[in-house]
């Protein structure tokens, strides 16, 4: 029936009078999946009411993508309608999560029932009416609750309100309540969960032919040697820059000269020769076999291997004979190489996404991703993500993602915000951050506390104080200090992070020229020879901020970080907790300014901690050694670049009676 | 094919390298659609980009639902992959936005070129790779283009890139340039598009039974008589308590007493007598045809008339007996009354949303809407909606956005933040505001900068300083004063505002008891008689304060409204502007404590004002009179709640060179 005035239809069913507004974890409302990992608990968040006065009752239901069966956990109401649960996913691969909520008639009655009491009123009728409701529930509970039921029937029937006073019995009504009509979502929102190192790990980047003898080329066997070194010291990721042949056209020599030596060996970068793309390993560093060894010699040890993944080419790949229609071509018939005008990349030919072949060219993408995986390598490191398209990176993430969720991509762009955030979105397991250039402790803690809350459901940030491609100014100036705070910030700060080994190691400090952020001698461009045994390694450093994190739960993930206020300006201090509730909480002060002393209050902020306000509470410094008791919120700090700039805590006090939950800070429910 | 390995299967076509993320108008992803209303300019905001250096074009695309056509109109980039447009509306009813994207090489080899140039490059390939693309543009381009286009080639084919350095020719790109493959949305926005009247308008509440001589009881003709002094004082919406049989069981006498007299009249709100329920009109008010011809006389006079849907039976309702299951029983057999354990409103009984009858239910509640919007009444003022079903409301919203575009209804909603928020999503018009209980100048400033913000593209505020519930502390105790500055404020910083008239133009202050918001013999329960003509009737500064805003574009919206430092803690400022630019800004400051003066200086926010920052500006005072000249940002104003305690000043001066576009402070885009 339709004509002026005929309303629209009405909804194919009784619609349930409850309604549930989902909040996290929600990124652009479903468009991404979210970003889980085994054993970490999911924060479930949504706005849940009803119209009136009627109590609501609201529940998370969760399932493996594979699984039959939902599981359910009840919501608690944190206050102004906002209800919280948290499910901990056990299995790789895509969850769903659905809400449901119904209208809690019987908690609705209880609590009148209560108040009427309490005001002296009668309430004959109430409890007949409860009774009735009793009734219904009893027909599919359990014993047990039947045998409560019957007790609340019994009382009804004996006109004693006094046994309705009691509030557990929500979890009863949760238990035996009719349901329908109730609401869901809807669709479910999906968490894609990844594996533990997806969120916690420690990367060590190093260039294989730099790992053997001096003025030798290394080789990936030099490379698996130095296993037991790096994982000694706490690393779990051994990131190689691209293996592959290296082109000669356009070839630059060391310091990024135009004109090269006929000894220089070339940008790892520039991929490709006549022997072959990026299926191929580079003679000099040995074979496709060389790669599988070395990564079955870091799973023994519990580690990954790492490749790059450089989707480019030399002037002398393969596909640029075989596939020309991949690359962007000049009116002259030449291809267009890599520029960013006026800077002119003339040894790389970046892959052309718009391509009329793209079909063919994303196909044969993923097949070097397929090769490479079923070597054996489950880590990749990508290079510039944000240079080739979107809609492909989707594409292969969700490929991987269905096909192997074991493997993980950590997408090295630095780049404006939007774009850096969309790489997360669409799947990339990690991200390079702003943090090699965030020197300023307020920028830092501005920085930091965004990546916890607004983008914590799609950007696991993983910092790196230095790359081969970066050398920061500070620690070009900063010396041995500069070193030292940087390797701090970035290990305590996020559960991921890595360093350019060698070259942080040896404080390799000397830039190419003033101004500039790039090495001297960079082995992008030369083998270098590196001691490492030398006595003012950091590698002592590394090791030990590695054995803190491995040992404090609350330090292998990012969404618990908050920041505590401090007087001195160049002073941080930070907490994380632990969200399945097990590991101490951890305070970290650190003076971050290598160039001079902090000293002042700081400001603890209990509730973050779980500390009850008025109790005193013991520190344990992981890193000085040393043990403090605190009381009250301001206790004051002295810390010196010259010596450790940094107290790493775990704190144990009374715990708060009220375990504070903190607002939503991520996804649409920003107030 | 699939197996182990396989990749997900590619999209079907190919993919366009641009991607955009959609900002606002933007509820909960598209759940729902924001509101619009005529000539109201829509801001579409949205972040647009692709991957690498090439540039985007972007464009949004309008249309209204009844139209086959698309509207188009080029994105602005803001700065950080920000874009922004903004449309125009001009019909009621839903229209449609879509955003989209491509990539945009004739802009991107444009700026190469220009770079290359002026770093003293050779771009002779770069023309000629230019002058391919150019050809292709020629190809559908209109005579203008096509010259512009012609030029280019023949500067391409002399070698001189000069004519490529004009900016604008990113307007002729826009034109000509090929935009396949472009992204689009998944779906397109929707923006519902209402009467001004639902963005501004100015109510004026009153008992109809009060409108007689004393000692009578008014009727719906003693409510014309009325129209031309209401018109006269600029209100445009007459807003009548239902109007409807009373019910006589539990009826309440004077004072809320729970025993009646004889001769008490009893609340409006207790709807229903054995003469008729929701479509009939009280005898002693009249008839329904002095509804229809009350409707007739106030648009007559540019005015709605707006009638109260209160969706609740007195126990004597015509319903109660032919529709027993449309409410809820106690286990006695009686009908559940209303309730708030312990208050009891036996006078009332709630209807059931949960009935097993809700589809005759909601039809029938449908058709109540329908009758009295056949009899010409186009505004409601809906009744505690917060207590009946949100589907309901959801439902009934967008039948009548259908069938009847021009129907406004107001959300009489005193609840928490979350239930009102979606009462506004769900599709009312207006809401009613915390304001009345907002006296802190703090507490205003938030809560209004949160209205003009994250919640303005669904909820519009309608603050009202009295109602006949709510009869604030302030009013009671603060006098006349209090009277001039809650009016002041209401009409000044919401578009939409209203009074409970009588009372309100005669500053009643009496309330039933101390720490009680009930008027004393409260027109709720008994009829009033109003002297009107008093001498220190409000009806002059009224009249003033309705005058004001129809002659300022700026105070018929409430979406740029921001506030202003103010030194002094009981002073409020705040400027509004005209987002078609074509009204002067207003800049209002209020002593906002009717207690006390207040004196300081104002840190005025020449950007907001779209003020040059070094120049001299005139301010006219509306409200009081005078005329100033400040410069510079801070300006001392002083402001006695004994004479007038605003200033509500247009502000003009040289404009900016660079316009201010505020920060997206709405939806998801908040970083």
């Amino acid at each position: 029936m339709t004509g002026p005035g005929t309303p629209l239809p009405l909804p194919s069913t009784r619609p349930s009078r409850a309604v549930v507004e989902p909040l996290a974890p929600l990124i652009d409302d479903g468009r991404y999946p979210a970003k889980g990992s085994i054993d970490e608990p999911i924060e479930v968040l949504a706005d849940v009411f009803t119209d009136g006065h009627d109590h609501v009752a609201a529940a998370v239901r969760f399932r493996h993508e594979d699984d039959d069966e939902w599981a359910e956990a009840p919501m608690t109401h944190l206050g102004n309608d906002r209800h919280r649960a948290t499910v901990t996913p056990d299995r790789l691969g895509p969850w769903h999560v659905d809400i449901v909520a119904w209208v809690d008639h019987f908690d609705t009655q209880r609590d009148g029932i209560v108040k009427k009491t309490e005001a002296g009123l009668d309430v004959r009728v109430e409890l007949d009416t409860v009774a009735d409701l009793l009734r219904r529930m009893r027909a599919g509970a359990g014993p047990g609750d039947a045998e409560t039921i019957d007790g609340l029937l019994d009382a009804c029937s004996r006109n004693d309100p006094r046994p309705f006073a009691d509030p557990d019995l929500v979890r009863l009504s949760w238990r035996t309540h009719p349901r329908s009509p109730a609401v869901g979502l809807d669709r479910p929102l999906v968490v894609f969960v990844d594996r533990r190192r997806a969120r916690f790990s420690a990367w060590y980047e190093l260039f294989p032919r730099s790992a053997g003898e001096p003025d030798s080329h290394g080789t990936l066997r030099d490379v698996e040697a130095q296993l037991d070194r790096i994982a000694g010291m706490g690393f779990d990721v051994v990131y190689l820059p691209p293996v592959h042949p290296i082109g000669t056209s356009h070839r630059k020599g060391r310091n990024n000269s135009l004109v090269p030596e006929p000894t220089d060996v070339g940008s790892p970068w520039a991929i490709g020769d006549p022997t072959g793309g990026h299926t191929a390993v580079h003679p000099d560093l040995g074979t496709v076999d060389d790669v599988r060894d070395l990564a079955t010699a870091c799973a023994g040890r519990g580690m990954d291997l790492a490749l790059d993944l450089a989707f480019q080419c030399s002037p002398d790949h393969p596909w640029v004979v075989e596939h020309p229609e991949w690359f962007r071509h000049r009116a002259d018939g030449s291809i267009q190489y890599a520029e960013n005008p006026p800077k002119k990349y003339q040894d790389i030919y970046p892959i052309d996404f718009e391509s009329e072949d793209w079909a063919n060219l994303w196909l044969a993408l993923h097949d070097v991703v397929r090769f490479w995986a079923d070597v054996g390598v489950r880590v990749f490191r990508v290079d510039n993500p944000h240079t080739k398209s979107f809609a492909f990176w989707e594409w292969l993430m969700a490929s991987f993602r269905r096909t192997d969720p074991d493997v993980i991509f950590l997408a090295e762009a630095f780049t404006r915000p939007r774009v850096m955030e969309r790489l997360g979105k669409l799947g990339f397991h990690q991200s390079y951050t702003y943090f090699t250039w965030r020197t300023d402790p307020a920028e830092l803690r501005q920085y930091f506390s965004q990546l916890a809350t607004r983008t914590a459901d799609y950007m696991r940030p993983n910092p790196w104080p230095n790359t081969p491609d970066i050398l920061h100014a500070q620690l070009q100036h900063g010396g041995r200090p500069a070193f030292i705070v940087r390797a701090v910030l970035a290990s305590m700060l996020a559960a991921n992070w890595g360093v350019y080994g060698p070259a942080y190691e040896l404080q390799e400090g000397r830039a190419v020229g003033e101004g500039s952020e790039e090495y001297l001698d960079s082995e992008k461009y030369q083998i270098r020879a590196w001691d490492l045994d030398r006595e003012d390694s950091l590698a002592p450093l590394l090791t030990l901020l590695n054995e803190i994190r491995s040992s404090l739960p609350a330090l292998q993930q990012d969404r618990t970080l908050r920041f505590h206020r401090c007087d001195h300006p160049a002073m941080l201090a930070w907490s994380k907790t632990d969200p399945a509730g097990i590991g101490d909480p951890v305070l970290v002060v650190v003076a971050a300014d290598p160039g001079r002393d902090a000293a002042g209050e700081i400001d603890v902020d209990w509730a973050q901690l779980g500390l009850r306000y008025d109790a005193e509470y013991e520190l344990t410094d992981h890193l000085g050694g040393g043990r403090y008791t605190w009381h009250g919120a301001r206790n004051f700090v002295h810390l010196s670049p010259r010596g450790l700039p940094a107290h790493v805590f775990t704190v144990s006090g009374p715990a708060a009676e009220h375990p504070f939950t903190p607002p939503v800070e991520r996804g649409r429910g920003l107030t």
